[in-house]
Parts: structure tokens; sequence; C-alpha cells
């Protein structure tokens, strides 16, 4: 997708095959890119959010294991680094996915031919990402264009979150039917969760419509079930970091209040999802709910007077604070799945019909 | 109630009978006091929610009615006062309610005596509100009790922006049983809603918590459902701008999805209120929701390294962004009503038989 109108994917390998992302936690404030260059900047650029989002993670992940074989292609250190990539978020499965599909084609193969192997496993990877986005772009594009057709008037679409392309390599999860939907004339307007307490919403998500143009509005979190009870939203889409077979699903903190509410109201409330965010294994009293540092409520960055990037205390000092990044919204309020596969409901016996292999 | 161990009321008169608040838009950065000496004042704090609150807003016109009686006591400037301090805020009905009994009371005796006389009415609506605040702890003690006694151990309460003293003369409505459970030795445990986009969860009733020493902690808005899913919430109190007397509660952009929430998760719901606000008059569709400033959403104030007060933009330049200030909770969603009168619940009935005069 575009910013300030060149082309980008997030993540890229470059004419040397050195590893490329942008910074995403300075946006929208600032625009960098980062080379990644030893397993280190890989964890780093994970646990500190330099890339997010549950395709991206998994896609960053197989590319440090590829960093790591530069280094040292032994057994040994391809474990090790798979284990330390692992522990850096315990909620996103694709991070499980990728390296577990890297273990498996590259532990049974020469040292000599790993560095290789692993470039060209990654690579896959992050064009099948972007082929899958793009196909549930189209899915969804039949959801919304439904719709069209029958209010023949511009589509509000709720989002939380960012399941944009900066999520992703391209395309993005919840956005790939947005976008498809603008490249087929659909008249849209976008509600924006700001989505505290990381703004994904306001930073990321916005930032990216904005880009490509797309008509937008930031709301703080709290306003999405007014928005609903005064039929000011026609659909919510999220994206999801981990969808169990039982088609619940594990998303940023504060999707379930909008699921409920548009349930409440009415509202079809859809998933979009690469089907290799589907948990086959567990159910969602097993999904472990990452807690992440108190200091992401306490603190938050944005531009002084001058646009230079200030963080600021927002709480009173000494006071205490709890910062669950995510949470799980039952498959009842969930009116289907948008996966590369097609639109399902979210039950396990279509989820399986659809998406297992 | 207390800062820094000193006890203090959210709006004073002094021994020259002058009239004095809290600022409340620098807390908990900065504790400032201000005298309010013309019309003009009064319209300013306001409306830029130096005092916020229904029931401060309220008392804090009737003295603007007061002071401006000091400068011409004709009923010209009666009417105009009047009318100004009604169009600052369009929600509150608490403000409709004082301006018309001011009205009512002053209009029909001679100019020379309104000054005494609005001085007297505001102090006895000011006393009044320490009462009623009072009783509406001693009620919501009830209620938090049989909690306690069936719980047997820490009752944990979410609440949602702030009803706290500060939004009141003193106790607050729904921080008064909250105060009035400590009182009484039940061990409890405040989750404080952030409450985007003003943040008064964060910066009023954590700073109120953490004066009066009462165990707390801040969680992002969108967190609420996930701490209810997981039996981390035994009860919710919010406040009420207005209730309609049909028991439909406007409140605090947001409160809404707490309420379903607690509602699909079978937790009581609770809305402490004076019956001062509940509207005789309009059902839920009458209501004009306010809708502030965008920059609400696009600025936000903190302390910076240097422990100063800094004012940074945390939305993409050239954004727009939308901020509804209130939502409607329908009745069905709440358990129960705490006033000053008693607790019931949120039925037609039930609310003038305990409410009506």
């Amino acid at each position: 997708m575009k910013v300030d109108n060149k082309s980008f994917t997030s993540i890229w390998i470059d004419t040397q095959k050195k590893v490329w992302i942008i910074d995403q936690t300075k946006i929208p404030f600032q625009f960098n890119t980062l080379e990644l260059s030893n397993i280190n900047d890989f964890i780093f650029a994970i646990k500190f959010m330099q890339v997010r989002g549950a395709p991206l993670i998994g896609i960053t992940a197989a590319y440090g294991i590829y960093i790591a074989m530069q280094y040292d292609t032994s057994d040994q250190n391809l474990m090790k680094a798979a284990k330390t990539l692992l522990a850096t978020r315990p909620t996103a499965i694709n991070l499980k996915w990728a390296l577990d599909s890297m273990l498996e084609q590259l532990i049974n193969i020469p040292g000599k031919d790993r560095v290789k192997k692993a470039l060209k496993i990654a690579n896959k990877m992050s064009e099948d990402d972007i082929k899958i986005n793009e196909k549930i772009g189209i899915n969804g594009l039949q959801v919304i264009e439904k719709l069209y057709e029958k209010k023949k008037d511009k589509i509000n679409i709720l989002t939380h979150c960012n399941a944009g392309w900066l999520a992703t390599v391209d395309w993005g999860t919840a956005t790939a039917p947005i976008y498809k939907s603008r490249d087929n004339n659909i008249p849209i307007h976008i509600w924006v969760d700001e989505t505290r307490p990381r703004n994904q919403g306001s930073f990321l998500t916005s930032w990216e419509l904005m880009n490509e143009n797309i008509d937008h509005t930031i709301i703080a979190d709290n306003t999405g079930g007014h928005l609903m009870q005064n039929n000011l939203v026609d659909i919510v889409i999220t994206g999801s970091d981990r969808t169990t077979y039982q088609g619940d699903v594990c998303n940023k903190v504060g999707t379930y209040l909008k699921a409920i509410a548009a349930y409440e109201n009415n509202i079809p409330f859809y998933v979009a999802l690469p089907s290799s965010t589907i948990d086959w294994s567990n159910n969602l009293k097993d999904i472990i709910i990452e807690e992440r540092d108190e200091n992401e409520i306490h603190y938050l960055e944005g531009l002084d007077a001058n646009k230079k990037i200030k963080k600021i205390r927002i709480t009173p000092e000494y006071t205490k604070a709890k910062n669950y990044a995510f949470d799980i919204t039952p498959s009842k309020y969930i009116t289907g799945l948008i996966t590369e596969n097609g639109v399902c409901s979210a039950k396990e016996q279509e989820i399986k019909k659809y998406n297992e292999k």
C-alpha cells in the first residue's frame, strides 16, 4: 500500500538480501525504516512492537530464523533462535505456526543449506501472506457489496485496533475488504476506534487510510455503542490474533465490547483472518491472555507544539494500572469469519469445512 | 473529601462571600483553586469543564446567578444570566433544574433582596447536595454489603468516568457507596475506567481515590468486558447525567458498553444519582447528546520528563474525529438505581414510587 504515494510492504528484502521493516512505534509521527541484522534486533522488534499484528509477527520471526542461520547454522542455534522468538509474544498463534514451519523444513537438511532455504521459506510465507490477504479482501467485498445493494448509500464500517497492511505484509486482514470496496467504487466510511492503550487505531489504521485517501473518522473506544444504537454503523470488521476451531476470537482488548454491542443492535460483526491463525487444538479456556507493561497505560507519545515527539505521563504518579492486551469474543456474537478460503459462520463444522486442509 | 490530608469541597464560599472552585482541568497534575468573580468566569468554568459533573454544574450555575445579581439585580439581567448559563452544557439536566429553581424563587422578589436570597438558595442547594450524596452512599452501602456477605472477600467495583466528589459538592454519587463501604470496613478494590477522551477516570477518580487511600487500578476503557468475563468485577456503579422517568440513563459515553457487558455476564449494574437528575418529562428519544470539540480526541495533556504540563497531539495531523460525549443505556440493562430516597429498579413505576415528590 501507499505511503506518501510510494508503494511499501511492511517487511521486505533488499537487493543484498537484508531484512527491512517499518518502525511502527513512531507512526504516525515519524516514518522510519530499519534493518534487522541480528537475532536480537528481531526479538526487540517483535517484543517492543516495531512490528506487530499476528500475520506480520509470524513472518518477521521466519526472517529472524534466516538471519540467525547466517551467524550459526547448527541445530542448537536453530532451536535456540526459534525458542527465544516464540517467547516474545504469547498470544499470537502465527508466531508458533511460522516457527514450527521453519523448524520442520530446516531441521532435516544440512547446515550449509539452511541460510538459503530459510530465506526461501520466509519469502514464500511473505508472498503467500499477500495473496491470502488479497483473497480475504475479495471474499469480504462480497459481504460489503450485499450491504450496499440493500442500503444504496455509503457503508459505515467500524474497525478496532490495526488489522491493516501494517499488521500483515500487504492489504491487511480487516482492511483488505475496505481496499477492495474502494477499488470497486463502493462508497465507504470507516469509524476508527482509537484502541487504547497503544492507540493502534488512531496511530496506524488512520495513518494507513489517510495515505490511501479513504474517508475515515477517529473515535474514542467508548463511542461505538452509541454509534450502533443510532444506525451509524452498517458492519463491524476486526482482525483476530487467534481463532479457536470452535469460532471464538482472541483479538485486541475491547473487541468483545464491540461484538456484544453489535449483537444487541443487530449489526453484522465479521472477523477477517488468514486460516493460519486458526487454533485447531485449543479452545478458548486454554488461551493465555498477554498482560503487557502497565506503563503503556501511564505514558503516551505524541507531537508537541514544535512537532517533536514527546512522551507524557497521563495518570497520577504512583497509581497502578492493569494492561490486558487481548480479550476473547465467544462465537455466538460473531456473524461470520472471512478467510482466504471464503466467508463462513463462526461454527466448528463450517470452520472445518472451509479451512481445514 | 481529602486532598493531601486536608478536607475540601468542590465549590465553596469564603468568609468574604466569594465563590471558589477547584480547577478540575489541571488535576491530577496541578491542584489550583480559582475564584469565580463574574458571570463570564462561571460560563467559562462550566463550558471548559473547570467544574463538571451533573450535580456540581447545577450548583455552580446557581452561584453564577448570585454573582450576576451582585452586578445588576434587574429582571433582564436575571433572565439573561440564566439563559447563557443554561446554554453552556446541553445534556446535564441539573443545570436546568438549578436555574429554574433560582428563577422561580428570585423573579417575584424585589431586586434589592435578590443578592442575599440568591446566595441563600445556592448555599442551601450545596448543603442539600452533600446530604443527598451521603444518603446515596448509605443506600448504596446496603447493595455492597449484600455482595460482601455472599462473597466474604474483597468486592471489585468497576466505575466509569468521574461520578466522584469532584462531580458533586462532596461524597460523589457513584463513589459515595465506595466511601461508605470503606468507612464500614468492607474490603473493596476499584477498577477505574480511564474514560477517553477526557480521561476523567484516570485524571479525577483515581486522584480522588488515591487521596482517600482506596485501593484502585486504572484500566483502558476496552478492558472491562474481559474483566467481567473472568469474574474480576462484582458490581458496576456509574453516575448519571440524566435519567428518564422510564429508567434510561444518559451518562458519559461508554457507559452503555459496560452496561451490556455486565448484562451479558450477569454482573449487577447500578446507577447512583440524585433524584434531581431524573427527567420527568422526556423519554430517551428526546435527549440531545452533546457533541464536543474533536480536539479533545486529537490532543491530550500530561506531565513531561521535567514534570511540566505538556499538551501533545495524539492523532495524525489533518485527520478528523467525532466526539459524542454521552450515550444512553436503556433501562433493561440496569439492575437498579441508587438515589437519596432508596434503591429501586430502573422501571417507571418504582422510580415514581420512590422519587416523585
